[in-house]
């Protein structure tokens, strides 16, 4: 049996979480559809033989319930419909389950579910089931919401992270880090007015676009929580390839640089809740950054890296100064109840 | 704009949590499949016609985590493959997001976890996907899970809480009020030993041997939360139907009528986790009672009542002195944490 006791930094997305993950939920849950550990599962009903289908589910705790760009609701419908697009699914319908602190109040639960409605309205995706439980004031904090969501896949796309090749290129489709650094101002932990946004925004709509536009896009994932260092290492890991990033084609906005700087982050490790990383082959990177660019949320898409075949399993950033240092994967807790 | 705050009544599955329903849920998330309101959700995707699937999602905050009989892993599979059962879905796929207390202990957890195993090997599911999220100590009680149950349905069949007409009889499955009575123990707030346990339980095989034995099963309900009294009030309500129960018909274990004496509670009110009321043409009754006596979770299955053509939305209870009075939805609060 597993030792010890349940410590924050298991739900970073770092080392720990996997830790726990790999020890706990995948030791005795293990079966073909689950061990694949993609943003969503996709499988293949025995009776519906030609149909694929994708199921994603996330808690949200995120702590305040209400920050700059967005709330826990906009949040628990987006995270979702973003995971099952990570697939190449195009998210349907959602299910969606809170656990409210008695005491909260009607009027802000009222406001976290009209922002589920407009995120919702957004993605085109309809929520069709949900449920409702109140635990006694003190034994949660205001309320979580727990979300799934169902989406339908083309039968002929293999999108996952184990399918990174040497000689893909790597996109994000815009500046890292705003979600993290937003969710700190409304802390009151930043110490100064950054201005700044979180991104929180569905991508299923970007995501359709750079499939018509490609059909070597090869790897999708939305780099939430543990940031693009994270989602990135599990990449390499999955796909038992190397990948390099160039640090100086990090799009990083001055605000959530200056904060990093002050308070000792980096980045790289920040949460995004309206981004994604695409892995391409080259020759069709071109024609999809001019599909994204066109897009609401993918305006500022660039290429940051490239797939090596080595070193099988890191990530490596080029420094601007042209040394190369590996990005490891996060072993503590940086921000807790980030999403 | 919703006034006041959340009381623990409106997770009671009673006249609050329907309020809560209709005035904040349903009100600005209002859709064809959701306003169904039966247990799981079942639509047909634009996509794959003469394709019915089901969706259903549940937060499970039982308290405490072990009772006699089960535990919240055991709870989270069972009630959420139930509610696929119970619009005649066979329950394919599991979903289960964590919240988990920082400084839980790990092999809680696991044991936990392996009982979310059995029982969903019981029920043939799989868990396909999962989440964890961590918060502080203090912002939670140990932990919670959500589940998400995906299943696929006969395009033929019509199950569903506005399905009851007059005529037909109302099945239970077996005893009344063990769930809530055994939970109540091991809370130590029984005053004696009842030796009861929980009958939480996967019902899917045995929806499988009903739907075998007759196509007139028009409503099947899982009398959870709020028990049987408030199931087959929302089915009146829904059927625009009266339900006759018969008191005398009522199985009840002697230890849980005993534990509602002393207590003051109506066992009608008391939560099931492994019972089905079933509501079935009157002709295919005796066929049905038949393969239900053969399998293990129904062989102590009875008729307990009919549905009649009046009172519209009302549930009535026929004495054994052979006066008549209304059940109505529960107020208050009754069992906070039950499930």
């Amino acid at each position: 049996m597993s030792k010890g006791h349940v410590l924050l930094a298991h739900g970073s997305g770092g080392k720990l979480s996997h830790d726990l993950i790999q020890d706990v939920f995948l030791r005795h849950l293990s079966n073909p559809v689950l061990d694949v550990q993609d943003d969503a599962a996709v499988w293949t009903p025995a009776l519906l033989p030609g149909t694929r289908l994708a199921l994603t589910t996330d808690s949200y705790v995120v702590q305040p319930l209400f920050f700059p760009g967005g709330d826990i609701g906009k949040l628990a419908v987006c995270g979702t419909v973003n995971d099952v697009a990570m697939v190449g699914a195009k998210p349907l319908y959602l299910s969606a389950s809170f656990i409210l602190e008695e005491g909260f109040e009607l009027s802000i639960l009222e406001s976290i579910v009209q922002s589920m409605k407009s995120s919702a309205e957004e993605a085109g995706v309809e929520i069709i089931s949900g449920d409702t439980k109140v635990v006694a004031h003190g034994e949660a904090d205001g309320l979580y919401i727990s979300t799934t969501g169902v989406g339908l896949l083309d039968p002929e796309l293999k999108i996952g992270g184990a399918e990174a090749k040497p000689g893909d290129m790597v996109i994000i489709s815009g500046t890292i880090g705003d979600h993290g650094i937003a969710v700190l101002e409304a802390r009151g932990e930043l110490g100064f007015q950054s201005n700044l946004e979180s991104d929180i925004a569905p991508l299923n709509h970007l995501v359709t676009a750079m499939l018509s536009a490609s059909k070597n896009i090869h790897v999708l994932r939305d780099p939430t929580r543990g940031g693009v260092a994270t989602a990135l290492n599990e990449i390499s890991r999955q796909s038992g390839v190397g990948i390099i990033l160039e640090e100086d084609s990090l799009p990083i906005q001055p605000a959530v640089a200056a904060a990093c700087e002050m308070l000792g982050f980096d980045p790289l490790y920040i949460a995004n809740e309206g981004k994604l990383l695409a892995i391409i082959s080259q020759e069709d990177v071109e024609n999809v950054l001019a599909v994204m660019r066109k897009t609401r949320y993918g305006e500022n898409a660039v290429v940051i890296g490239v797939v090596e075949d080595s070193p099988h399993g890191r990530l490596l950033l080029r420094t601007g100064l042209g040394s190369t240092r590996i990005v490891d994967v996060l072993a503590g807790e940086m921000l807790p109840r980030i999403c």
